[in-house]
């Protein structure tokens, strides 16, 4: 058994991938480790920028996204008790971001993926990259008990953080950066309409709290909490209660609360390793970088991660030019140290940081004012908040 | 003896009030602790942001600086070894700054003084500000042996971070803000031509340096140091030999050195006292609030307070209204606080902090990058830079 590209992974970066690879003519296989129904069940992003809507388009994708999802124009950051909306679509010249949530994306990644019959074999038990330091590549895995390799031009690495790609890179040909955040995010989802049209970021003494949507009756709220805090310590009303504290008066007058459908912890990183490639393995997405959630990045750099990714593949099959996949790394990399400096900055403003002085605090409150008042500022703000543009 | 307005401090704060007040036909005293040749000797900023300049001009103290001072439309950044432009004038619509020295604005502030014939007592001892809590302050002091008293309406305390004033406002009426930076500027001052027509600001792996001047003939350069430095390890020549390795090599081929005419390492720091006003007191500049010298705003802010104290103290005497000097501090702090902010976050921005680790490192190169690459954040900045229009 071959095939041209075997991606590891079937996360939206593998699957997104898979598509636009179909789209170009170039033949894959995905190896996921868990089922569909696993994978479907994580909950994520929701938060799309403009050119990860015009990748799903381009890997026809899209339909349903273009039907349900919701358009948005502005966010909202509310700090010393007001709200001041940033407006993205008239800052940007036209830009905004689509709400529809990153289950949604994946469920119809899939889906085109099986109109398309492309194998993704599910279930893969020990997947494992091999020999991509040299020009035969092979993918061995398990499945019902069987052990299976498959021969393949490149590895695509989508595996995630703690996937086996990053993992199986000699040490010392990759170098890793990271900071970890002395907090977590507390999200609650549930099936109550959005407290407000907008997203709220929210900026408090008692900490940093998010108000988020999937759709128009689904809704996810994240609170700041110290990285120590249990998710069994928090019930729903315990949510809502530090929720409505954390809002300006009229949020806290419209917020609607409902049981949660979900509720869990999750902790704050910035990871980014360097270069994306080794030989003839390449990472994409949370196998190479983790962002804070603040600002939305995550799901929107693993798509532009497989945009080049494909770009180049497309490249070096339709032109038999290898420029592209030798400039992947380098070509990414420059996109995602700008969003990783964004995730990072908005971490920063937006947080409450235990080791912060009196000092620092002033500084957020300067920072959010002077934002929020210069149009440069603003500008600045919402041209990372829909993505800058893919070089 | 009796005056409308007692100043203490005949820095350029305290020169540029007597004047604006004069100029509003409010009578005023400055009391100096030092030699008016003193004064002058003290190597301070060099960056006149438009605000300053109009204020010198409103003074009519701006002649000479009209004449010989030198418009600057725009910085350089340097970092990964190139330097980028930012067009201050064009980004901003028309703005600029003027590259004339502290101790120049004061020669012509002390020149313009003495024209108009008003009171400067200076190497005048023990200088105590009294009674400023009731309806009758003092100021009392010591010349040449003998304590003299002088009854006012208002004390203005433009005596610097180190002055008598604050320390005289009674312990618990203000709060104090303040972050000190791990290492110190290394400042040297030669009559050699500057390297470059405008400010070069470095950001090295070895810390950070800046090409400033005073005049085409005379130059100041700066590097970072740890603050265990002493400047009696610096040779002119050790001095020189650091400067041409922190720069990029076409600023290297013409740097042009000498013997330097002073030479000393200051300490940065952040500082804000609040509120500015106790009482009949108003503190300006540098004895309410401390920025680190990156961005050039310590004298202009000292320029934009006394600004406002003036016009706060014209509506009190020629509109019998209060009202000017209630909002005096609240006013003032708010553009305080923005240039704080920009003074942190270039400082911080722009240096290398010991205690940051790799992925800190990278978020600086990847905000630079960003910056120079994004209209919208070099708009910030050069807004900034030039200075936020006085409310």
């Amino acid at each position: 058994m071959r095939t041209q590209v075997a991606i590891i992974g079937a996360g939206p970066a593998g699957l997104l991938l898979g598509q636009l690879l179909y789209q170009a003519g170039i033949d894959n296989v995905i190896f996921e480790r868990q089922s569909a129904d696993y994978v479907l069940g994580r909950i994520r992003a929701g938060v799309l920028e403009q050119v990860t809507v015009d990748l799903l388009e381009q890997a026809q994708a899209g339909e349903r996204m273009r039907a349900e999802g919701l358009p948005h124009d502005g966010i909202e950051l509310l700090f010393g008790g007001r709200r001041h909306r940033i407006d993205l679509h008239e800052l940007t010249g036209g830009k905004r971001v689509m709400v529809y949530g990153q289950t949604e994306v994946t469920r119809d990644l899939m889906a085109a993926r099986e109109r398309a019959g492309l194998l993704t074999v599910y279930n893969a038990v020990d997947v494992t990259p091999l020999d991509f330091g040299g020009e035969r590549p092979r993918v061995r895995y398990v499945k019902d008990g069987e052990q299976y390799e498959l021969a393949c031009d490149f590895i695509a690495g989508c595996d995630g953080f703690h996937g086996a790609c990053r993992a199986s890179i000699p040490e010392g040909s990759i170098r890793n950066y990271e900071k970890v955040y002395p907090f977590g995010w507390l999200g609650l989802l549930a099936d109550v309409p959005p407290v407000s049209p907008e997203l709220i970021y929210a900026h408090t003494e008692r900490g940093f709290a998010l108000c988020s949507q999937r759709s128009a009756t689904r809704s996810r709220y994240y609170l700041q909490v110290p990285l120590t805090d249990k998710v069994e310590n928090w019930s729903d009303e315990a949510f809502w209660d530090e929720l409505r504290v954390r809002l300006d008066p009229e949020a806290r007058a419209h917020l609607v609360t409902g049981a949660s459908l979900e509720k869990s912890i999750a902790p704050l990183r910035s990871f980014v390793s360097e270069p994306m490639r080794f030989g003839r393995m390449f990472l994409a997405g949370d196998a190479a970088h983790i962002v804070p959630p603040t600002g939305a990045k995550g799901l929107n750099l693993a798509a532009s991660d497989v945009g080049y990714l494909s770009r180049a593949f497309a490249q070096y099959y339709q032109e038999r030019s290898s420029e592209g996949i030798d400039r992947y790394s380098e070509v990414s990399l420059r996109r995602v140290w700008k969003a990783e400096r964004f995730s990072w900055w908005m971490t920063s403003l937006m947080h409450r940081f235990p080791e912060a002085g009196a000092f620092e605090h002033k500084m957020q409150e300067a920072e959010l004012d002077y934002l929020v008042h210069s149009r440069a500022a603003s500008t600045a703000l919402a041209e990372n908040y829909v993505g800058l543009a893919m070089d």
